[in-house]
């Protein structure tokens, strides 16, 4: 039809034409609240252009943020990929090793960064030769070795808030974003203009978050993790009020935000999630502006979602993404035959993962590539593809075993139910190959937790010669009590209801701590190895 | 990021999927509804693409469709673009010398129509060399001259109904469609796998007409005109149940269907509007649950959508679009900051034709190409440019007038107000020009013809040697009044409060007859001659 680039330029320009007075605000360091528009925004976004090439960025470079939720921070989101350049949001909570890795990678060759983050910059400047300038997001800069260092504020003061941003190519790249990886150092995954232009009209769908001029939308999801689900770009492309939580937002500063701020679409971490309900069970905040809290990072427990809805009339929300997919793939849809359903039945709908959205395909497969049929009971894989899935990791070698024929291997194991909407059941490395069916280590976990006398509870494979792989748990029990065979006995008479017989371990390892890796989760490959050795002692 | 491309397969495979018992129903020429589902719909789709490929049908070749609004035709919509080819929507309303030219012209290899169209297919068949085959749209085919002819069900029912769609590339052409030009014969203009899509994307927008799966939508806007505004695609796109109103559908067919399958949104002309109006006053229908009657084809008085708002708590919307552009550019968008504002004044906003749409670049210009103030009173031609907008018309040289610079001219006179909606003023060929200032001649005749002896009005500049341009007004008086210095002074006095003083007419021409083209608008063209000869004698 013609050659119309579909480019962030774009939605901004329309945005900031038709809403020029639509609020942005963002939370300071000190919680006061900085408040501009849509038209000032879009002045800085040139003015930052200015910046980049009287720095003397080229097209195609790439510039990295260390950045809280900010509205400078949301300045780089669409100054950088407009003038040509490449955003790598670099995410603060990595150790030091995954900072320098991803920044050296990439090959950044500026730095943004916020100001109480300088200390940890400075800790890895000196194994990044190729950083050209370090740009600190205040009026000053601090004392500080990262050399040489501007201050954004200054250097935007010094260029004029004109600039002509040319048509970028739909295909070249806009942002990244680096993902941790289970073993080795963090793979890069490259967006384009298209990806996130595609993705976040996606967003906007009435059948997905719905994201509209009418909404006041509060991004809890870090900045540098996935570009905040997508969520800025879509808040932009239709003129939204957004709300930007700041440095290090803890629930209570969430609360007072949605409250003054009226927010009516949130999205965060889970565990975010419960520290509010906790806080809200003490002090009165109204939240019931929310139409949508979504929130991830894990499963969302019913329970939560029942509370929510029960005592604020808040639903909450949840999809399945990851880097590799922009990240949105599915999302709650409650479908035209289920709206007539109790509240208890929706909110049962929304504790999965939902709905495959327009524009993507998806299939969930066993170990022989076969489709596993919807009845939630058979799992399989998720699988992947479509004009917003990453087709590569970025100069990677790691690309080939996950970007197989087109699609992208998840490594997530679901089910699917007859409506089609898929339940996360485990990793693909976790899960328990037992004679040709699979046991889903997690939902062992979650009733072996359940159990009044369990603390924590890690089910792993051991080796078998018959069923290739059968289940292990180890117990953590509470109150430093000491597993015994009435316990294992009365573990295995509380599971047997809940699960098929073949399901139950076959053997419990009652231990003094779990082993966890550096961001808390059990490490489960040094567990299997323990209960490998453990079991091939004993049997 | 990766070369997926955008088409109308992925749209389809993922409703059919995940909504395989969503209903499409379709009014049949005997008044009974015929029903079925998606899963049953897509065994048709792929039935179909059989049938082209015995047919001998190759990638690219145009295949016209030449039918109502049924299911037989929706098959099409996506069969043939599937497949590969091209779906060619002839428009059923053209003379038989537009029709032949059409056909000839996008030198179509089949055509498929309905029953009762046969018999104009047949004076016109002799013209088309061409065309290999006929297929009706029945189980039988009729006696006819027709030749090859063949039944589509009869063809449909030969073969299986599995068919692997190849991946299309998106910037192939998928459909396309003729729009009458001003002088001579239709022109062409042609849609991509793409710019359907993402014209269907943006009517799925919550910010545009938020097509879902929820809704029952009847799309009673001509399936042969502009792909019935795109709407079918983006219902399909979505799940959306389907109610298609067949053949020669009248006011009291269209209130059936919206009371009895519960319609929440629906498309079509101003006229039907009026008329289903006066049909309520009359007879009793539940029209309450539409959430959008979007009506078009020309401006919506005020009037009617007050009347539809406060009897029926209807809401009438409405957009600016054109063959060329998909078709919608604007669409109503109540802000914001106007949704705690007086139902009057929603409905004063809905009678506008409303904000651009994301993804699309807008802009109002006067005679030197420089963008008007947004201040409602300037006048300029609208012009457009986006990835759903045309670039071209199909093998045509009347393209050059039209597409300039990488913008569609519209040819279409409008204002915009501060807030960003427009209002359609005038055809550019039919606004006066004054002194450099613009007249609309479509104001003056709406206030003409609301004095109270005006049955018909028509204003059309005449040439001036100072001014360059004047209005001239052709007055059809009622009840055979006619016309006389007292008659003019009183129109002049009933103008004069409503426009600038340089706005009034500087003549009457009192007529028997005011000549109207073959589709029943005024004939301006006519008008005007007739006028300046008037007029130069008269001086």
């Amino acid at each position: 039809m013609n050659s119309f680039q579909l480019n962030l330029k774009t939605l901004l320009d329309r945005s900031a034409r038709y809403f020029p007075d639509n609020e942005m605000i963002s939370r300071e360091p000190d919680g006061s609240l900085f408040r501009y528009n849509y038209s000032q925004y879009y002045k800085r976004v040139q003015k930052l252009a200015n910046v980049l090439k009287l720095l003397g960025i080229k097209k195609g470079d790439k510039i990295a943020s260390f950045a809280w939720n900010n509205h400078r921070h949301l300045e780089l989101y669409f100054g950088i990929p407009c003038y040509g350049a490449i955003l790598h949001t670099v995410n603060i909570r990595y150790g030091a090793k995954e900072i320098a890795y991803s920044i050296s990678h990439a090959e950044d060759a500026i730095v943004f960064l916020d100001k109480d983050l300088v200390p940890i910059m400075e800790s890895i400047a000196h194994q990044l030769p190729k950083v050209k300038a370090y740009i600190v997001l205040d009026y000053t800069v601090p004392e500080t070795s990262l050399s040489p260092v501007y201050s954004y504020e200054q250097l935007l003061s010094s260029t004029h808030s004109t600039y002509c941003f040319e048509e970028v190519d739909e295909n070249l790249p806009a942002s990244m974003c680096y993902t941790s990886a289970t073993t080795g150092l963090p793979k890069g995954v490259v967006y384009s203009h298209r990806s996130i232009y595609l993705h976040a009209s996606a967003l906007c769908f009435r059948d997905v978050m719905g994201i509209s001029e009418h909404d006041h939308i509060l991004p809890i999801v870090p900045m540098f993790h996935v570009c905040a689900w997508g969520i800025p770009y879509a808040a932009i492309a239709t003129g939204a009020k957004l709300i930007l939580p700041g440095t290090r937002p803890k629930a209570e500063d969430l609360l007072q935000l949605i409250d003054s701020e009226k927010v009516t679409f949130s999205a965060g971490a889970v565990t975010l999630g419960i520290d509010m309900l906790t806080i809200l069970e003490e002090k009165k905040y109204n939240i019931s502006s929310l139409r949508q809290l979504m929130l991830g990072g894990q499963a969302v427990p019913k329970a939560l979602i029942d509370e929510y809805f029960k005592k604020y009339g808040v639903p909450v929300v949840q999809g399945f993404g990851a880097t590799e997919t922009s990240p949105i793939v599915t999302f709650l849809h409650i479908r035209r035959d289920q709206l007539r359903v109790s509240d208890d039945e929706k909110n049962e709908i929304r504790s999965r993962q939902g709905m495959l959205l327009p524009g993507l395909e998806m299939k969930v497969v066993d170990e022989l590539g076969k489709e596993v049929p919807w009845d939630d009971e058979h799992m399989g894989e998720i699988l992947v593809r479509g004009p917003w899935i990453a087709s590569e990791y970025y100069n990677d070698n790691r690309s080939n075993s996950s970007f197989v024929d087109g699609w992208w291997k998840s490594g997530d194991i679901a089910t699917i139910n007859k409506e089609g909407s898929i339940r996360i059941v485990d990793r693909d490395k976790d899960v328990i190959k037992s004679g040709g069916e699979w046991i889903s280590s997690v939902q062992l976990e979650n009733e072996l937790m359940a159990h009044p006398d369990v603390l924590e509870a890690c089910v792993v494979a051991v080796n078998h010669e018959k069923w290739l792989e059968r289940p292990v748990a180890c117990i953590l029990l509470k109150n430093n009590q000491t597993g015994t065979t009435n316990v294992e006995e009365a573990l295995i008479e509380w599971l047997t209801p809940k699960f098929p017989k073949w399901w139950l371990p076959d053997q419990f390892m009652f231990v003094e701590e779990i082993p966890k890796n550096a961001n808390g989760k059990y490490n489960k490959n040094l567990l299997r190895e323990i209960a490998n050795q453990s079991s091939s002692i004993t049997s």
